[in-house]
């Protein structure tokens, strides 16, 4: 049986990587394509490298006929997506690649988005978008809040770990590397090609980075206290890819039997052998994370490094898997992709 | 059904792509990979972004057991192509990838890379394997020979033009781009990060590039007289893609028409409006093949752009291409993975 | 004895050139420095990388006193430096990198830039920029309008050999590639890092781009009768360089001789050994140029590889060049950086 | 007064770099070249980009004569240059850029080296050559061993704290990230365009890269007892900077403090206003050192980031730093060259 699909914000970078995943999915049929300002346009206009699918226009929100529609992803900035999807009707299912709806407290949103949250009925209804770990919840939602892509990352490389309580929780480091198309394709200085190539630079410094939320949100829960990490996001000359080093205190071996324990039935999560580490290419175009773990000479640290791609497993694949999910499909429908390397 | 596939010379970036494309094939199954030098490891630590697929450990070519082979990719250095492909059991289909069995004459072959042939019986059983150009002996062939990735570039770009007569034959130039990962795994210090980033070069200059003998073969015979065009390749820090400009003598109108109707059924190249041209990452990672026309100030001048991912279209993409038909498999099998952009 | 220098436009791609080759320049002094948007700003807030100078804060161009100023360095974009350059004292002289005074007949500029020339009195004072050809009417000038930057690396390949009578007027073909920097600092989305980022793009198709109206400007003054080359610049993903490959019709010894003893004693043309050719980076971040010629398989014609850094001898680095020769210090002063390489 | 100046291991990027550093150094003169492989070739050849310079050809290095030879430095790999500076004559001074003669402590060498070092009596001659810490020992040196590039950057950000006892020696994690050229032109697998290029990955994990020796030498004779930092360095794909982040206990603003007074008369460090971090391009190419420091959200902890070129402060320009204080001459002759942005 196919599923119709409607994409909201589909000329962005995430919307395009959702009708990459979808074109060879093997149940999920594109019948919506919104972009507000080009509106009118053919997808091909937009982004020529889809020029050989044969997708509907792109038009404005309000003109898309939901009857048919099964799921919606909603790939519009944040603020916006809380703006149009309590208007999206009751039997549609929703996808939210945003950031509004993954903090549950609004008043944690007000205080890392700086403004009051405007839908807070909608965002009691959504589910932490985080599959490997809200799978239940998932199946049966009808609105699931897409995670950040460095909060993914991070996620990844920290939750088995806190829940098993082989980490220090108050020593908890991050280092994270990241491409540009996790900001996608607006017009900012720092994006220009001449800015950032043969370049490397830190920002949100300090631990301000809005992703913390979401870490303080899902650590804390998990330990049953406050969890503070120190985090560093640093802008790198690459399009896809996040990769963390998790700078911790604990025992490298305990460390990586808790992984290979927590993902040993997860079909997208690779835990390395201990001792070596993955590199940020390994997963490119694809939805898979692979983790380390390496011992450091001094007893009890240890370095986690955590990699994925941010447009596939940091959002749009992520987002896939989850309506996959919602939709009563296998879990890896038309996400098996193997990475694009060299 | 599914067929039996072994790859020969896995541990290059070309076998690495097979392996890629064959992981999401609906009836392709990988059941023996060699590496003569890496005999012994698995493909994962040879290749980290394979690590979630479960393929049979490296072995040197003479461990295979072609028995229940039904067809091998033969993707190993020229010159080892001619050597090993005699051996292999008449009952097994074979794609090679080398420049080995391109050209039918083997004084060609001689002039071009400098050696006579071993393997002249064998040549004359091969198939050039442009697909689009050699759909029918390609299906009924024991032995495909896949093109130079720069050659299909060219021919995508040419031969309908030359067989229309649309153009004129004496005054072809044409101007090529393309990134490292044509050049392989091979350690060579012009390969290097720091010798490629922020540069460009050309190179086999003054048309001494071996592709050329893939030219003069294929366009004189279209023409049924000589064809020789100027041809300069340039490496771009880029790991995948060839673009080439062609300078043209004809009007961009009738070459337009040209392309249209040579292409009007072709599943994997897309001929873009006439007056606009393609760029190379809008083919990245897949199969497909984008082709522009734009006129000139001057008139009865017109430029051809055209590109395709080296890797796979130019090479791996291609050859399974091939393996579909000979396999009486649909031609687009496993082949219609949209390109990765950004 | 030091001049007092001014620039206009400083907070750009080509005013930060400026001040880092000003910062070594044995004589001159940066005294002001101009940018609109900017101003009341340092200028190590728009360019941390010049943190070690000690500099005039930016300021609005009519808040410059131009009393002590000798000469000012205008880069402004196009039509905005038209409307400036009356206004500024006469006993400044003034380098010009914008487009605005380039093309002496105001029709040529109305026909590439769209619209009117405002300054048609100015324009007739103009010296073109182009050193190495414009020597004596430089050194009396006071207004010296800087060439475009492919349109300098074009002239380098092609002045000497139009002079000499060696190629074919008819049959010029010029492929270029060009980094990202000559398009400045402005939010385009086709200049954002994603975009850009392992691709290549032609633009201005068709013999279309406005350095077109340079080329035939000069190429027509030398050889006395009008010149339309062909000419596709590409799009690639370097920041700094420009690299051409113009295909000729003419003997490669002939136009080899030629470029030898037009440039024997040009401190900044490097005409390679016959054979060879220059790869982009080998110039970068200096005022030099390198030209190499190569032979083709079809007697009769040749292949011309010109390289320079569009930022320093296509535009700052030339822009220099000329303010030496204005106020009579040594050509080279200043400008002996040897390129960064890797 | 003009220096007589050889430089052994001329074909690698340190010796090239050397070469484009003195090139306009007002008082060097490069009088010898040695590059064995490469002997009886031009450096033109070996670096086209050098191409406009008058220099010696490449020469055995027993086939220098070192009669008028003022200063050599010895851009040789380890171990080669412990072989070889034993028999320079004694009358000339020596800059190592390799690894030879940084640890004082043979011992160190033979744990770090994984060898017993060949010249334990030079080695008692030399002073490390970080200069701003070494200065006075510098100037009376006649052999100086250039630090590791890793090595000085960390040493930038840690040294003045260690020193002011304003962080916790206990608790320092730095996370480098690095471009390719530290690796040198060497044919490694990992170095190649097409496995670096959209790519980031950790090495020497665990803390157990060889620098560490020396943070481990520098660090505890500060602090008067062990320092043992946790250290991993990343492959960026960049060809010259490195970039650390070093997370530290300690208030922000006695860091910044400490920095400031410490780098208050340096010419080459560079004291960020507390808050901002430096990018990576802001110091390419030239001798320059970024540093800056940011608060965290939890109290009590800091990250300090830092920046240098590899090639020029981290060795070939800290390198003529040395030789310009051995040989009595300014310490900022011929390394007040602006960065190269962008």
């Amino acid at each position: 049986m196919t599923h119709q699909i409607a994409i909201l914000g589909a000329s962005g970078y995430t919307g395009a990587e959702l009708v990459r995943l979808i074109a060879t999915h093997p149940t999920f049929e594109v019948a919506a394509l919104s972009a507000d300002r080009k509106a009118g346009m053919q997808m091909r206009q937009v982004f020529p490298h889809l020029r050989h699918l044969d997708l509907p226009e792109l038009v404005k929100i309000d003109e898309i006929d939901f009857t048919g529609i099964d799921l919606c992803f909603c790939a519009l900035p944040h603020v916006a997506s809380q703006q149009i999807i309590p208007s999206i009707p009751e039997h549609v299912k929703i996808v939210d690649l945003s950031a509004d709806f993954r903090l549950r407290d609004p008043a944690d949103y007000e205080k890392w988005y700086g403004q009051p949250h405007q839908a807070v009925g909608v965002q009691g209804q959504a589910v932490y978008g985080l599959t490997e770990f809200y799978r239940d919840q998932i199946r049966g939602a009808r609105l699931v809040a897409g995670t950040g892509c460095n909060a993914a990352t991070g996620q990844f490389a920290l939750r088995p770990l806190i829940a098993a309580g082989v980490i220090d929780l108050d020593e908890i480091i991050v280092d994270l590397k990241a491409g540009a198309s996790g900001a996608g394709r607006s017009l900012k200085e720092h994006l220009l090609f001449s800015e950032m190539f043969e370049n490397v630079k830190g920002y949100s410094l300090g631990s301000t980075h809005r992703h913390l939320g979401e870490f303080d949100q899902e650590f804390g829960a998990i330990a049953g206290r406050p969890v503070e990490i120190i985090f560093t996001p640093h802008l790198i000359a690459a399009t896809r890819g996040i990769l963390i080093s998790a700078y911790l205190r604990g025992e490298a071996q305990a460390i990586h039997d808790t992984f290979v324990a927590a993902y040993a039935d997860e079909p997208f999560v690779q835990v390395l052998p201990l001792g070596q580490a993955p590199a940020m290419k390994d997963v490119r175009g694809s939805n898979f994370v692979h983790v380390g773990v390496v011992g450091d000479r001094r007893p009890g640290r240890a370095t986690v490094i955590a990699t994925l791609d941010n447009l596939t497993k940091g959002s749009s694949g992520q987002a896939v898997q989850n309506a996959n999910l919602m939709l009563a499909e296998p879990e890896t429908a038309g996400l098996m992709l193997a990475p694009l390397y060299p």
